[in-house]
């Protein structure tokens, strides 16, 4: 996916999963949406940071994906979410967890990052945090959908069965970005896992392990069993092997998810931005939610390993 | 400081900052309690996860260092503490944040590991998880100690004053082991920063950041300010160094504190085990309160750059 070195480039990801049966028109069109989003601050001269944002906050934005509005419930019938952002300039980072109630949860790991001394913010104290900056808030009938709360009561119903049995969600939204001036960043956010215990922290707020950004070696955000990804410091471990192992970031992306992923009983995806704007995007689910767009190109998106879907720019 | 290939090794720290005046034999001699502490484990035949859990605790229990009994207080007058822990092994890990109650944390941490699904747990949800679990809790006036204490207040009365005229506490413990069959472990717990906003969660909850350990690479705990280790990955970064990039662990260490810490704006230090026994400490603070204790050996303990204080085995 190598084309040019100069121009912008934008790629995202809406979780590695089956893709979801009957909605694959509405996940085409909802990546499609955060395509455009994020194109449009980009093309208008924005930064790198900024077109992740908005690319990250239309996919919350829809319901098919998990996160924000679309949100998966704990066992307890609760929904928390999770969202971090970098950087890739200075290595600015911005976290929050187990956050119920800004509308865009990436928008409040941004706040973190620009307007906090801190890195990671977690539950009433970063809502108190949010309050205080006047973040767009939404409440429970927002952020519920039926389909989600049933995958709930599906995977409490069967607890004690196999796992594989269970329809539980656990993925994520994130986007990597390279703006004109070659700036990259990341963005990740995600409602959490179906039926896990409240508290419980995801790869998607750890700052290396879901979400990293460096200009000098790549921008990746991460989605899949986030237990795993944050016992390999996933998104950290692709940059390791960019900078210290001469890896692509297709190479470097592939080894994370096959040889440490895999091995280590995770499933999901990776998307990998290099600075020269090559996008690698390897899963070893059944598929993932993927779409990508470079400055004058068509936007291309694709739920499975599938030839990319190419619409209009 | 490599002496040996085969035998236990365990190192520890008691937070990077200036040795505490007044307090010097305190904090040798809270430093080797807590190496007595892990090396009774390891000449037992425990393992290394078992001898940084009894190393950390009892780092926890002295009032001396920034973690469990002797906690930094947030800006609300509130205290929350982080720990987190890694078994080199399998890269297990777990971890928890923002908890108020469970005697010592990094216990719950292990908790965490080896009690559920997840890794990381936060708040109110992780302190239900350590409840049902019977973990042994304190109270507020276990936790309070008038240094710290005076420390907030102070911090509150100079603010907006120069961030360097505070006396804030930001430290960490943590511990490195290396047991007899091998296995690598690092736990790290803190009590946080003082003044910082409620709901902070620091690099030590962040596997990959403060902790990090694999039996192949090399066992890492980080102690400074959090956030600049959590935008490096700091406790990654060695490690990838180590792995990808050919150095020894004083090698990537010092890389690590010199070349990304320090730049980006942060003090702190770390403590690298390799697996062939080699322990590094670098730090760039104007101390490091620290130990280590090898199979048939002496206690070295240090509060600055000074050499070693030998005690009896």
């Amino acid at each position: 996916m190598r084309e040019r070195e100069n121009g912008y480039v934008l790629a995202l990801h809406g979780g590695a999963e089956e893709p979801p049966k009957g909605q694959e028109e509405e996940a085409h069109a909802g990546l499609q949406a955060a395509l455009r989003a994020g194109r449009a601050v980009l093309e208008g001269g924005g930064s790198a940071v900024e077109a992740v944002t908005a690319a990250v906050s239309a996919l919350e934005d829809c319901h098919v994906f998990n996160s924000g509005h679309g949100a998966a419930f704990f066992a307890d019938g609760s929904q928390a979410m999770d969202a971090s952002i970098m950087d890739g300039r200075n290595h600015s980072a911005g976290a929050v967890a187990n956050i119920f109630g800004p509308r865009n949860p990436v928008q409040a790991a941004r706040l973190v990052m620009e307007k906090s001394d801190h890195v990671l913010m977690v539950g009433e104290g970063a809502l108190a945090f949010c309050r205080e900056h006047g973040i767009a808030m939404a409440d429970r009938d927002y952020f519920f959908t039926e389909k989600k709360w049933r995958a709930l009561q599906q995977t409490l119903a069967e607890k004690g069965q196999e796992p594989s049995a269970l329809p539980r969600f656990r993925d994520t939204v994130g986007a990597v970005a390279r703006d004109r001036q070659g700036n990259l960043a990341a963005a990740t956010s995600t409602g959490g896992l179906t039926a896990s215990l409240p508290g419980r922290v995801s790869d998607t707020a750890c700052i290396g392990s879901g979400t990293f950004a460096d200009n000098a070696v790549c921008a990746v955000t991460a989605t899949g069993d986030g237990e795993v990804f944050m016992r390999w410091a996933a998104a950290h471990a692709v940059a390791a092997r960019m900078q210290f192992a001469g890896q692509s970031a297709e190479q470097a992306g592939r080894e994370v998810i096959f040889d440490l992923i895999g091995p280590g009983g995770g499933t999901g995806g990776l998307v990998v931005l290099a600075p020269d704007g090559t996008v690698a995007m390897p899963f070893n689910a059944e598929g993932m939610l993927r779409g990508y767009v470079r400055e004058g190109g068509l936007l291309h998106t694709a739920l499975a390993d599938e030839p990319y879907r190419k619409t209009e720019a």
